[in-house]
């Protein structure tokens, strides 16, 4: 009996998936080890892999197994993966090779220039590259939409969140904006209003801060037999499903922000691990989106580690680390680990000014997409919202236009589903204590099985056998809704 | 004008080039940092990249273009690089790409067993998996036997060391093991009518290692720009021409074998970086083969850092990284560095037994290719071999016939390298010194400068542009000899 169109192209998506995974390490490995001499030769390697798979879907067989695939019997599992096999070839075929190969070797030119100018705070530096690499993210932003049927923006926002549409955004974020500044003010109030929150003595060491670290991952359910944690100069979740890596960074005289960034990798780390073995090296069996990944995230990061019972459990494990010292007190610990403090850095920002910042790059990227704003004109229009959404505007690029590696690494129409994420997060987490009221107990014990088991179940083994949509709906009975987010934050700052 | 053959090999050639070079960092990664858990979808990745590069090389056009190249009007090296890419064009498609993919996995997999294996020096353990990859192996030979005109041995000798053969092997073998066994009796008489030498008191602290070990690298001559230095339970030298990773392993309470492990690999390393860069990822760019790489790393382990001038110097820095030991006087250091005592280990032993160990494997991997020799006897013929050869026996077969990676990751054919290499080491390193007679002092000032620039014009620079024969004889007047072996032998060890 012949092979099926179907078990052709599950072949063939098996492949390209073992390439991309190749890829996935070479990024993990010039992120994490690689020296810097070895950037070009490294860019060269990555576009190959990348032109490899490119070809290995452009290949006019696959278009003609996707046809003959959809007449033939398939299971429902198979059917879902069937639609996501035709949604990556229509996003991989809109693409010229040589577009391909050129965005990869133009992304990475521009991070690398992006490394040596963000320490410097010198944007002048990094903008030619960033032109160049602009100009082919708006071809490819072209090309898809017209393949798609969307908008530019959309094009590349879909690649990140599947059925992602910025009039869904703009909505979202039209009703973070109004609500987001003055509720901010009134938490800073009300925050005003009690002493300050004790702060623990450093230096804090690298090497105890390292064994903290590995400690929480293993509590939280982090597997090292199948991941791994190192440093980076931004912090990320990258590898593969079967060996997840994350990395953090660490400054001796502060601990906070390198622990967090820790718990909120592991968030993904553990989204990774629990995707449906069944489906792997499949579409169907990959994370959803963007939106749901950094809802994992955020779910264990701001939801479940900034809790009070998580925190009380936290406290000795610091005490452990560091050695005592009054501020480890846990109620002292909480308000700490709750500040409100709208600053310069993204990835260090409360969770109530996270989504202003959010806000700002989604509206810059939207109008350099579409043409709207000129790169030149970025460090003025990225002060101007630094002072019109939150009120302060940095000294210098390095704490505002240069310090996130999205753009430079040719991440375009990522940024919004952090807020997205943080929104589903919130919702997912009170759907889940419904769910298992012994959760926040259990968390309280440094027990994160009774929370892992509920989300394995209704999030990660879904992979991408659902929609976003109908993943969420089916894990809270309705769909996305910004007011989990805002009664969470209501809760947690102001009552 | 439309490309020439000659042209669009050389594209193809290098998109290979770039394949294998994404390979060799997924390799060394799983050396190196690979959780164990991901082993096997490591092997998946690895083995999908190697059957990209066989389909790259075995589509039609490939072999069309080789033959119109031959008529086209070509540079000598550029006749040097297409005589190169046939080369490899008949060894890669000698083979069906199921046996590519095959063997990769078979490898991986035993690897695997191998790492657990060894330290409970279990062979049975790991005999199904190198049973299975033996016989991968072995189809292998065949198959390349036919399509080159070789013996099944040769045939796998000849994708290590271009143009070896075993009648050649054979011939100085013979040589060595009538010549040795006696020498080293009578080296043994002479070492022991001495005094022993001091040994220097532990521990050896692994951080003070590691910056030894990376000061000694960068006064050889490595560039941490273009590499980097790890630890794996088995020292290599990997990564590519842009990215030399060498790797160690330290033990705090002998330094020694670390110390030697990372002068013999920056050997290596010194190779990689000095390949002639106009020629990269080209066939004609690579190194020439193995023995001349192994010529590379014991001429800077064996003939140029234990000499007496080198030894002299490398006190100083011992005394800096350990304190202060009577041992360090550099006359005890050198009768130490050169002491000769024969153990189990090949990678611990010094360089009088060194060639029995490697006739040791030799004959045994030709009798285990041939089929003469099963390989649940192989334990046996080990020690009976060690016995008759080197006068001892191993205890367990960690000390014995599991104790070297290459059979389990399918490396047959490539132990004689070892020995021609330490040959053509001896005979490299007396024509740097006739050639440039200022190189003895200078390494004796840490100056490894003349011996670097001589190596990289008559080796290094030369790639693949030339046999290995060609390049030897040009740069020693003469072809390969044992004679300056045992010379140096002698001179080192029985004056």
């Amino acid at each position: 009996m012949s092979e099926t169109a179907y078990a052709r192209l599950e072949g063939r998506f098996r492949r390209m998936a073992l390439v991309a995974e190749a890829e996935a390490v070479l990024q993990w490995d010039w992120s994490v080890g690689m020296p810097a001499g070895a950037a070009e030769a490294r860019a060269d390697q990555m576009a190959e892999l990348k032109s490899i798979r490119h070809g290995l879907m452009c290949e006019a067989a696959v278009a003609d197994w996707l046809a003959a695939a959809e007449v033939e019997e398939l299971s429902p599992g198979q059917r879902a993966n069937l639609r996501e096999m035709r949604r990556r070839w229509r996003h991989q075929t809109a693409l010229p090779g040589d577009l391909v190969s050129a965005l990869s070797k133009a992304a990475s030119r521009c991070e690398s220039a992006w490394r040596v100018a963000r320490p410097a705070g010198d944007f002048a530096a990094v903008l030619p590259k960033l032109e160049a690499l602009l100009a082919l993210v708006r071809e490819e932003a072209a090309a898809k939409a017209a393949a798609l049927g969307l908008s530019p923006y959309d094009a590349l926002l879909d690649g990140f969140e599947p059925d992602g549409r910025s009039a869904e955004i703009d909505r979202v974020f039209a009703d973070l904006e109004a609500f987001l500044p003055e509720f901010l003010q009134r938490v800073l109030e009300a925050q005003a209003r009690r002493p300050l929150p004790a702060t623990p003595r450093g230096p804090f060491p690298t090497a105890a801060q390292k064994e903290l670290a590995r400690r929480f991952m293993a509590v939280l359910g982090f597997e090292f037999e199948h991941g791994r944690l190192d440093e980076s100069l931004h912090p990320f979740c990258g590898g593969t499903a079967d060996d997840v890596r994350i990395t953090t960074r660490y400054r001796e005289d502060e601990f906070l922000s390198g622990l967090m960034g820790v718990l909120h990798e592991t968030g993904h780390a553990l989204y990774e691990r629990g995707l449906p073995s069944a489906w792997r090296r499949q579409p169907a069996g990959d994370a959803r989106g963007m939106s749901l990944h950094e809802s994992q995230s955020l779910l264990f990061e701001m939801q479940a580690c900034r809790s009070r019972p998580f925190i009380a459990y936290a406290a000795e494990a610091l005490r452990d680390a560091f050695g005592p010292d009054a501020a480890w007190e846990p109620e002292n610990l909480y308000r700490l680990y709750t500040r409100v403090a709208p600053g310069f850095i993204r990835v260090d920002a409360d969770e109530v000014s996270y989504p202003l910042h959010v806000i700002l790059r989604y509206r810059l990227e939207t109008a350099l997409i579409a043409g709207d704003l000129a790169l030149r004109e970025l460090p003025g229009a990225w002060n101007e919202g630094m002072r019109r959404l939150l009120g302060i505007v940095p000294a210098s690029d390095r704490e505002g236009c240069l310090q996130d590696i999205h753009w430079y690494d040719g991440a375009w129409g990522y940024f919004p589903t952090y807020t997205l994420g943080a929104m589903t997060a919130a919702q997912l987490f009170r759907a889940a204590v419904a769910a298992r009221p012994e959760i926040p107990q259990a968390i309280g014990r440094g027990d994160f099985a009774p929370l892992l088991g509920w989300l394995r179940e209704t999030v990660h083994a879904k992979g991408s056998l659902d929609s976003t949509a109908g993943i969420l709906g089916a894990a809270t009975g309705s769909g996305l809704s910004a007011d989990p987010f805002k009664e969470h934050l209501a809760a947690r700052y102001l009552a």
